[in-house]
């Protein structure tokens, strides 16, 4: 098995975690997105979306989004609940991840990070700050009743989520207001199997 | 169990699509967005996202995230793919659902359907016009080659996507290029159990 993906990429990131976390026997296929990898022939026939990450078998066949990988990788592992209820709330909270978190922090990361802050794009990059607080404090709240965001048991949802939160300062994010979410950061840089982010 | 959502969202008309095709008994609470019920405190006990749909069991416990929802009423039917591999395709399509086509296609319809179309939004709704064009390609490649997203068998991601794709007009997108979008849309709307959407 094949991973593409690019280390300073959350959602790729998450895919290495899983990987990592279940000792998945796997080839890493660095991606350069700056360099346009991602946009090549070569890949656009692999993923029509041009995105990364992406798994690839020897047979030829391909599955692509974060969250569904992870959830194929981790199938009948420790990382998904058994219980038909909790494993559904562990789907919501990878939904709520992709809808309400995501796409507010990682893009003001990439505003900050990657493009320096141009003056063009502050007014965007304000907006994404009031989306993505909202997200922090719904898992604020969760986690101030239980140490991971499906209760007792460490899962994908944690993972998925921590792959954003955990850098969002480098999208101007504070979190000082948000003592749950830090405690529950460092509850998983604890977990078996961990590896930080190559970023 | 008791389901709440407004009859005219696409995100809600997928819970009630599950629900008559599977024939789970439920009471639906219609709420109006319009009327702000779903920035009503009452509401934002239940989901603090302020976000329908959502479904509350009769001991209190609740579910949101129309797509987790979904997979949740349809767990053991046949709306889901028992091959491991071909149900991460399925979760492949949902989390495509939820990232790179409601936030364009669903979005562009509000705007046109809801809003009438504001010269303060037309810039962005050209915008959401491009990204939505490119989701709807990679569906037609995909049914080009089979009847359903995940092949021969009906699923979830067939109703997740059908949701916004069947009212994509209300929202500007012609599918005149799209002939193989267009027939899968007559084949879903076949399904025993289909209802249409009541807008
Ligand atoms: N919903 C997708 C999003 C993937 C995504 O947006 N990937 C970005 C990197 S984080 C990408 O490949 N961008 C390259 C491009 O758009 O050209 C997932 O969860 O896998
Ligand atoms: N990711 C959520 C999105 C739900 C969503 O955006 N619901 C809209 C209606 S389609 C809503 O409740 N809007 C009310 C509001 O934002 O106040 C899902 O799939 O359930």
């Amino acid at each position: 098995m094949t991973a593409y993906g690019d280390s300073v990429s959350g959602n790729c990131y998450k895919v290495q975690l899983v990987l990592h976390m279940l000792n998945i026997e796997n080839q890493w296929q660095e991606m350069s997105i700056a360099n346009g990898d991602t946009q090549a022939a070569v890949y656009l026939a692999k993923n029509p979306t041009g995105k990364i990450p992406l798994i690839e078998f020897d047979d030829g066949r391909v599955l692509t989004e974060s969250n569904a990988i992870m959830g194929y990788l981790a199938a009948s592992s420790m990382l998904i609940p058994t219980d038909e209820f909790c494993k559904a709330k562990m789907y919501q909270w990878l939904f709520f991840e992709q809808y309400s978190h995501e796409p507010y922090i990682a893009v003001a990361r990439y505003i900050q990070l990657y493009l320096g802050l141009p003056d063009d794009r502050l007014a965007e990059y304000h907006s994404l700050h009031a989306k993505g607080y909202k997200a922090l404090s719904v898992m604020e709240a969760t986690l101030s009743q239980q140490p991971f965001l499906c209760g007792e048991q460490f899962s994908l949802a944690d993972i998925a989520l921590y792959a954003y939160t955990h850098v969002a300062h480098q999208g101007g994010f504070d979190l000082v207001e948000y003592p749950h979410i830090r405690g529950w950061l460092t509850r998983i840089a604890q977990i078996p199997g961990f590896v930080a982010m190559q970023a």
